[in-house]
């Protein structure tokens, strides 16, 4: 018997403790013991939550329990949460956090710590909601140079981008409509400006290149700036537009960033609708593989967070833990230098954008649009001067 | 510094040996340690091999030499592969293989031994070549139960379907371009007959529901069909046709099955095109998930083998490897009475089709095709009866 302390009872939270409940025998099964959930940490009372006789206040009754072997964290953000998983590794407990902003900005010095205490600080949540990336990674893909690792990461922004292109809606009521649905907050800020996907390629970042990316060390483009007509001028140029986070290795170099970007019609990702994400990693021996699957979510992020349960459970680490350390800043390449295709909306007309970039440009109503030669952001903009451009993004070859 | 015996150089053990000199520093990093390739067993010298100098041609070598903690087999079939799998295992050697058709027929045994001795049997690359599958399934979805799990799990028949449906070639061609390429072997009946797929499907369904399923247990339908015709039909009934294996739980019963299916344009398997495979899990908690890549390929292949070669050196069991019990064949339910909606293509008219099936029918020269409402086949055959009917085929729902 494994006792359990969880941290925060909100979605995430809620779902580990049902989990934990309706798949009891499948999971101790995967532990080779069954897991007790001894404490949930809250900072309110819950009375109606059919776990309200768990419920503690203070973390120091989680912290001074030498039966608790393992912390799950789903408070979310880097204030209370930082703190109790910082304390709860240096007393030698176990940590499993859903948590990417937490990763993101603290990981490396939290993965120190548990290195020093010997525990185990797992994350698999955190990237991805419920869908298995950083296991593949690190143990599957453990042959492999990662040459580079994008996707959709950002479940609510792929919502509004699909009511946007599939269904005509306007950004604002595809947002107003991601909210009533539950997939969006009434600040969207992080999501629609591309911070919660950045945090994310970040930690992904981190593990396949072993340096520590700071969120703010790269540049992030949300999905403020796509409008109705990009979704028609899109679509009959032959690509639809995600927000992709996306790292790449460029000889010595790495690249990290956030940016809506063209994906061909032929590409997996295209097909990747609603609050669904999918990572595709390209490795030197496996070529490129995808994964699938929802990336938020009560019960599929609780999967996740379980699954790290049942592994810290199991035993302490084998040594092949994801870890990075200091280092990334003089590699980090400004993500404007990668030469690339772009797709360009402006105001001049097709005409226009056919002489300065060749090819064929399409029109709706005042915009044309037209996809450029591969060349990096700054020969683009100098290029566009006086077109009248409004949107510029990377094509995804 | 581990030392590893390889057996078997061709395709897969070529790319594994490749992979363990060119990713060197990378799989030292996972493993902890180097990793040197000390022996090649090979029935026949090969005297221009790079690895010229390792070979042996007596396994008895490998079995006695102590400093060889690890065996990976890369024979295939179950005659040489499963007497040199066992005596490694008795000798208390970890074993990795890539070996389908050992690991479908031979693995509830050989896991018996290896849990027996204490060491670890891996197969990672038995099922989907590159992509990450077992250990997601086994580590990453543990706290799920499994209630259903398919793919395109041949790579060889995705190639022949993918040339039918996308470039309108006959079976025929599409089969002899696929062995030109030497993505099909000049006999290609394990592939094309569906046996390839069924041996991986019994894996997935192994380690999933925990029981041994039998291949010869399981009901098998190959492409060998598949027309033309139905490429035209298909698509106009808005489907394309992929060979799936498929393991679905039914309340207490297990269907496990190889066949063609009509894969609706709006889901993701109606994307894999060529050699790629995809591998689709639905579990109780994290709803569904997709793994895509490369199925087969001497890199691909290798990169699973050296990952498990990796884990296996890195140290024992933490018992989390996966495990089946003999009992399948009570709980398998024939995979002809699960309903489903079928597609049906006939050379009775459309009109026929119509008045028996209800719905809209498409034609094309002398046949006609359509898709019914959800019934099992037996039903289906009745309702066939007199209608001239030559193929059909499950709609993945």
């Amino acid at each position: 018997m494994a006792k359990i302390a969880l941290l925060g009872i909100g979605t995430v939270g809620g779902g580990v403790a049902e989990l934990l409940c309706s798949n009891a025998a499948q999971i101790a099964a995967g532990a080779g013991e069954k897991l007790e959930l001894k404490y949930i940490m809250c900072s309110r009372a819950h009375p109606d939550n059919p776990f309200a006789d768990k419920i503690v206040y203070d973390f120091s009754v989680i912290e001074n329990d030498e039966e608790i072997s393992v912390v799950a964290e789903c408070i979310g953000g880097v204030g209370a949460a930082y703190e109790y998983v910082k304390r709860a590794l240096l007393a030698g407990k176990n940590v499993v956090s859903s948590n990417k902003e937490l990763i993101a900005e603290r990981g490396m010095e939290l993965l120190a710590i548990a290195a020093q205490k010997n525990v185990r600080l797992l994350f698999e949540a955190s990237v991805g909601g419920g869908i298995p990336i950083i296991r593949p990674l690190t143990q599957c893909l453990a042959a492999n140079r990662v040459d580079e690792i994008y996707g959709i990461l950002n479940g609510t922004t792929n919502y509004i981008l699909t009511q946007m292109f599939q269904c005509e809606q306007s950004f604002d009521t595809a947002l107003r409509e991601a909210q009533r649905l539950g997939y969006a907050e009434s600040d969207p800020t992080a999501d629609i400006e591309g911070l919660d996907a950045g945090r994310k390629i970040c930690i992904l970042a981190d593990i396949c290149f072993g340096r520590n990316v700071p969120p703010e060390k790269i540049r992030i483009r949300g999905i403020t700036g796509i409008t109705a007509a990009d979704a028609v001028l899109a679509g009959r140029l032959g690509f639809t537009v995600k927000l992709l986070g996306r790292a790449k290795r460029m000889e010595n170099r790495l690249t990290v960033y956030v940016s809506p970007h063209m994906i061909g019609e032929d590409k997996l990702l295209s097909g990747i609708s609603g609050v669904m994400n999918g990572i595709c990693v390209k490795g030197n021996a496996v070529g490129e593989c995808l994964f699938y699957g929802a990336g938020a979510g009560r019960l599929p992020t609780a999967s996740a967070v379980v699954a790290d349960l049942i592994d810290a459970v199991r035993h302490v680490s084998d040594g092949k833990d994801p870890r990075w350390v200091e280092g990334a800043n003089d590699l980090l390449a400004d993500s404007d230098e990668l030469p690339c295709r772009w797709y360009v909306r402006a105001k001049a007309g097709a005409a226009a954008l056919e002489r300065v970039f060749g090819g064929t440009a399409v029109t709706e109503n005042v915009y044309s649009a037209i996809i450029t030669q591969e060349m990096p952001r700054s020969e683009l903009e100098d290029l566009c001067a006086g077109l009248g451009v409004e949107a510029v993004w990377p094509v995804l070859e």
